[in-house]
């Protein structure tokens, strides 16, 4: 029997973390592609002109108005931002298909309408992550912290941010960022049990049959 | 605001573990008690007597006939067998309902027709993980390694061993213990996980009122 007959095959899930500016989904995002493999970030597609240093396929799929308009019309998206004004944004079907085919786990950062729309449309393949700040005061230090915004548009996130976290009553599973490590094990954990249950796994006969017959 | 507002309760899971004997079902559950705060394994209710060194309320509750006959009539058993020959045994519910209420998770190990009437009970409640040996071959290698059994006795497991293997399709996670680290790993990834589910989460709205309204 060849080594690879006793492997679990699997079929990725999706994990969207939703957290309010702030809430330290980048971090821990970040920690969750430094620590396991066969785990990717969604690319996008946007009909918006790259920025200096943004790559094709890796920060964006940097689509015409034709296109985006195309992949609505064929349904080929999961969801999208679709304005009048300004830049479209989408997340792709066939990317992330292929990558769940192959038995690889896909990370999308998506706020509530997003994960409603994936969960009606691909509810077993995906699981919800609310990540949340200990607090308003703690949210609003990062923000101000972290340097980049303006005060009005802190002011703006932060009232954004009680609704974002109000919804997460409708999430699968709540993590509170209270410290990172803590947040970033318990994120792995939601991670690596989906990789061990059995909905996901496509070769249980197989396996289960290689490893009663040979003896 | 105290502490104790921010912190998310939550009700206990039941973790069932099933593997056929030398699956490493021990050496996975000893590992898991020692890594984890609030868990503990379920303590069954037996009529056979205490044997030299046996701990009541630990090992077993040791009970009487009459005692076990009003537990199953009062249908205060998740699960037993009442063998008409020797001893009988069972899972009560009031110790194990005590511990999920208090936030505790709870192991159990049981076989398949265990699971089913849980499952069928407590389904909410319940996750089963099934652990495989990589083969037949080193399950008959660990049961003659660990010396404790006649040949007869370790025939009559490899025959069982099939049975609970090819039920192992019919649990939540199936992990093949090939490698004792690896599958006490992704034990602790399913137990984690489960803490941090929203179904499990008590008091997200107060947790969420307490984050939103202090700035």
């Amino acid at each position: 029997m060849s080594e690879s007959n006793l492997m679990l095959k699997r079929k990725g899930t999706m994990f969207i973390f939703s957290a309010p500016s702030g809430g330290g989904k980048s971090s821990v995002i970040k920690e969750i592609l430094k620590n396991l493999d066969e785990i990717q970030l969604s690319v996008s597609v946007t009909t918006r002109q790259p920025r200096e240093g943004e790559i094709e396929g890796k920060d964006y799929y940097f689509i015409s108005e034709e296109e985006f308009a195309r992949l609505v019309k064929r349904d080929e998206l999961y969801e999208y931002v679709n304005s009048d004004f300004g830049p479209k944004y989408g997340t792709p079907k066939a990317p992330i298909e292929k990558l769940l085919d192959q038995g690889k786990d896909v990370i999308l950062d998506l706020d509530f309408l997003g994960v409603q729309r994936l969960k009606t449309l691909a509810g077993d393949k995906v699981k919800a992550i609310a990540l949340l700040p200990p607090s308003m005061k703690v949210l609003k230090e990062r923000l101000v912290g972290r340097g980049t915004d303006a005060l009005d548009v802190i002011e703006r996130r932060m009232n954004m941010a009680e609704k974002r976290i109000r919804e997460s009553a409708f999430y699968d599973y709540v993590i509170i960022n209270d410290d990172l490590n803590k947040a970033v094990e318990e994120a792995l954990a939601i991670i690596k049990a989906a990789r061990v249950e059995k909905a996901n796994i496509c070769n249980l006969d197989s396996v289960i049959n290689n490893i009663v017959k040979e003896i």
